[in-house]
């Protein structure tokens, strides 16, 4: 088992990772003392670990589970609101504890459903997805979407624990593992040029699921993660680059309905997308560029997605949270291992667009 | 003009108390430099205040209203969701800033949605009852009902300003500038024995809403209230002490449907049963009891609301944000001038209810 901790003043927490994780779960919640623990999940992960979960949570506190459906499309107020009606027809209060089980589409509801409960009770997660496991369980990121934009509604509210089962990853259907190896390249990508060698080196193994390697890769993507948010938790500057292909990564879930593409498969394209504009504006070179859209494509990940409205995206993206006054807020990339934010020209942002297939 | 500051590390903000206020809005926004404003009100406060609040805030960034209509029913998760429909709509971005421009439902409805939009941005209150001028706009609670119990849904989220124009009073209901005078007393009653003695005094001039009387008041309570968030923002103890008469109050307000009782009413006659409860345990004499109630009938507030099912409000109390595993925690009176919180036995709590009315 490794253990990353995230330093936050008074919010410190941890990130225990490993196989068989969730049989431990009942000693990781014991310490936070809970009247009652209310589980949430989605009814696909609920036949495959609510049982464990609750086997082992129900010996530190009265467990109960809320099963909601699954996808990002859930990931709204309404869904919000049932949540919250469990938590009170289950008698949560003050001392309760909301358990995340699931990906990150879960975690971010039912965080936000816990930050904004009694305002406010603390919340675990348990992530079962790859994604979830090395990006959207850590950090404290809440929320949900709104038909504009996505996560346009939300809240910082950190988790007290970050339980990570590797084994759950058996489970998971293999274009998951793919679109979790996109942020895995991202972390890479924005922070450490030889971790994203080796995780090029590693997608076979990563690929096969092997245990070592999904371990190692996992504990460096949230350690790179914890660094950031512990420096800049609300996002005032520096981890805005955590965003490295989610400007246009959003887009092109908007503008594709959340449903056709996985979140990191709109990310690993925007992460080709980014390098592209980072090229075109002279800040990587072309074998930079080519490195990105290599790892993407080995990583057996979109590199391109065609057909979109450019038109649309430009309106997405302005939308966009990070966008102040309707100027578009880029995070590109200055080399291989180092992200930038920059305000772009839209003439270069068309172009890239336009590369990329957009209409 | 008055000026109180809550001190907060890095969120502290200043409350300004006078006439007139509401012209000098835009000097007050100012400092902010927002992207844009969205002011939100009920439709019977927007005929008379909207246009001189647009007026002066358009004078700072692009104003839009945003009008929802009136009363603690539309205190809900459906009425956040309408206000960030507009907030969307209106291109609001993070450095955006919501207006809450009413009485405490109105801020406590704004706030909340300007805390959730964008995982938060910033909001400014401009209370116009006397309620939310010496209580609700200072302290940064905000959220909405659930049909289960008060304010169950919601979170701290402070204001970067409060600007309170003792003007708007004259607009004001009879009956609601009395409910306001609910939380003056209670201010007094569990911190300032000396404030509690003068405002009973000042009792006849308050209700003829005497400018120097008004100024006073909201300005001491003010402070009271500021020095309490500033020593306990997020409710771990002290602040607890503020909501003296409300475990009650909640109570009353819950199971006659947020519409029979105004919260000032209810909160008036939760005083009044606090103090019995209080007296009923030996901690308080038989002449401070007399005081209380003597005070509450004085300021034309209700000392019983007969009628209501005892058990429902244990029920109610129950679930109330306070209590643990179902342990009400309630604030009782040491003396007057000095609150404490107490766990109190059942038996208690039901003789207390019975002599006020409960059936």
């Amino acid at each position: 088992m490794r253990q990353i901790t995230v330093n936050l003043a008074g919010r410190s927490y941890d990130i225990l990772i490993g196989p068989g994780m969730i049989a431990r779960l009942g000693e990781c919640l014991a310490p936070l003392h809970p009247t009652s623990i209310h589980v949430v999940c989605t009814e696909v992960v609920a036949p495959l670990y609510a049982s464990a979960v609750l086997a082992s949570s129900n010996a530190v506190a009265p467990t109960q589970l809320c099963t909601i459906a699954d996808g990002e499309s859930v990931k709204n107020l309404s869904t919000v609101s049932t949540i919250l009606d469990a938590l009170v027809g289950g008698r949560a209060d003050r001392r309760s504890v909301v358990i995340a089980l699931g990906g990150g589409v879960v975690g971010d509801i039912a965080g936000f459903a816990a930050s904004i409960y009694m305002r406010g009770i603390r919340f675990v997660q348990v992530p079962t997805t790859l994604l979830a496991q090395v990006d959207s369980s850590v950090g404290g990121k809440t929320g949900v979407n709104h038909p504009s934009g996505k996560n346009l509604i939300g809240s910082f509210h950190q988790p007290s624990i970050v339980v990570t089962d590797t084994a759950t990853l058996k489970t998971l259907p293999a274009r998951e593992v793919r679109a979790g190896l996109a942020e895995i390249l991202k972390h890479g990508l924005l922070a450490d040029r030889q971790y994203f060698e080796r995780t090029v080196e590693a997608l076979p193994r990563l690929l096969a699921l092997d245990a070592d390697a999904l371990e190692e890769a996992i504990a460096v993507s949230c350690a790179i993660k914890a660094a950031v948010v512990g420096r800049d938790e609300r996002e005032n500057g520096e981890r805005a680059l955590l965003n490295l292909g989610h400007t246009f990564g959003h887009a092109i879930e908007a503008l594709t309905g959340y449903t056709q593409w996985l979140h990191g498969e709109a990310v690993a394209c925007g992460l080709c997308l980014a390098a592209d504009l980072s090229a075109r504006l002279g800040m990587i070179g072309a074998d930079a560029l080519e490195a990105v859209r290599g790892a993407v494509a080995r990583a057996g990940l979109p590199t391109r997605i065609p057909g979109i409205s450019r038109a649309a995206a430009f309106a997405t993206m302005r939308a966009d949270k990070k966008a102040v006054a309707g100027r578009i807020d880029f995070v590109l990339l200055e080399r291989i291992g180092q992200a930038v934010r920059r305000q772009v020209d839209d003439a270069a942002v068309e172009a890239t667009l336009i590369d990329g297939g957009f209409v």
